[in-house]
């Protein structure tokens, strides 16, 4: 499961506020709408992504009208520039820098998806707690020690932090990037971590994954 | 994210259908519940469950209503009680048996995280397709060629399947794997699979979830 505990308060603003789930809508949305234009499709109507993705059409229109007025009745959505509002709205039609704390076997795997740069993601440092790993090279990356981690956040102006420590760890590592600056975190540790307002959270829990497939396994079983 | 693209269609069954959301809000009121019975705890109360997790008050009530009569007015759940409630809703007071496709970096650490075993998940064979790989052991498990797999599904009685294999190979993974018997998918390759009816779908994109973050961030910088 994903989850954020620290979407901002509603606000005064003009903007009508997101729930988590539409925010995890786009990313489909776009990573939908990214395949259909590598096969060349152009236009794509609600009913058409909605089908795709497991949504249903009226979701569809009323997530995809937060993004303004793209859809032209009978006809759908051009699809490039849906991507780029949504790519605008999102926050990510610009890069954003990561570092990685806890260099085990998930984090090698993190390191080598392609998903990441693909979507404008690069990771451009690494930490670990174990001194015969510091030093050593993981795709390009020194691992560092965790004191290093204020001064490279600093140099290298990285915004995110994924987590990859054990749970035990997992909470002391998160204040650790907080004090250095990092403004949200992606964490993988089974725990729940409390972060200061204005630090982001989205958290990852395999277990809680499986879990989800036994239960709609397990539904399934009881039609 | 994650999301279910075989959510069993409403049904004209005696118990309410629970949504995709409040699944997931379930593994997290277990998770929590089950910190909480470690620590001692033995009541706890909506809002306290609430807080702990950043779900409203109501929202806990409405979704703990749907496992029975279980909370006192003014005196709240008992811890117990609702953690036997939700893993026997859930369908994890049994054991379930997992087979894992592709035997990378990622499978390595899933093999490894501690959590799925204390949640009752168990790996019962691994799979690739390198012939390299194929007679090597990992945790104790020997990895399979893909030619074994309606054998071992079978003789193991596994239902659920792990797919960490590259987007290009998920599909046939995929339907290989329902081919061979299996009745649930985990899938972190970053491509939307499409399964028979009956055969439920957990998707883990890893990409979306660094994704969202960066809009978490984008966000509250915004505010």
């Amino acid at each position: 499961m994903s989850k954020s505990e620290s979407l901002p308060p509603s606000s005064g603003g003009s903007e009508p506020r997101l729930s988590r789930a539409s925010v995890n809508r786009f990313s489909l949305y776009l990573r939908h709408l990214e395949r259909l234009a590598q096969e060349g499709v152009q236009k794509v109507s609600s009913g058409q992504l909605g089908d795709a993705l497991g949504i249903n059409d009226a979701q569809v229109r009323k997530d995809l009208a937060y993004l303004g007025n793209l859809g032209q009745p009978g006809i759908g959505y051009h699809a490039p520039e849906l991507i780029t509002a949504l790519r605008h709205r999102l926050g990510i039609d610009r890069p954003w820098s990561a570092v990685l704390v806890g260099v085990g076997n998930l984090a090698r795997a993190l390191l080598r998806y392609r998903g990441f740069e693909e979507q404008g993601f690069r990771f451009v440092a690494l930490f670990d707690a174990d001194p015969q790993k510091v030093g050593q090279q993981v795709d390009g990356l020194v691992i560092r020690g965790p004191d290093e981690m204020p001064a490279v956040v600093a140099a290298t102006g990285a915004e995110l932090g994924v987590v990859t420590v054990p749970a035990a760890a997992a909470q002391t590592v998160a204040d650790a990037l907080v004090a250095a600056g990092i403004r949200g975190i992606l964490n993988f540790a089974p725990t729940i971590l409390r972060l200061p307002p204005g630090v982001s959270l989205v958290a990852v829990d395999l277990a809680v994954q499986l879990e989800q497939l036994a239960f709609l396994v397990h539904l399934a079983g009881n039609e």
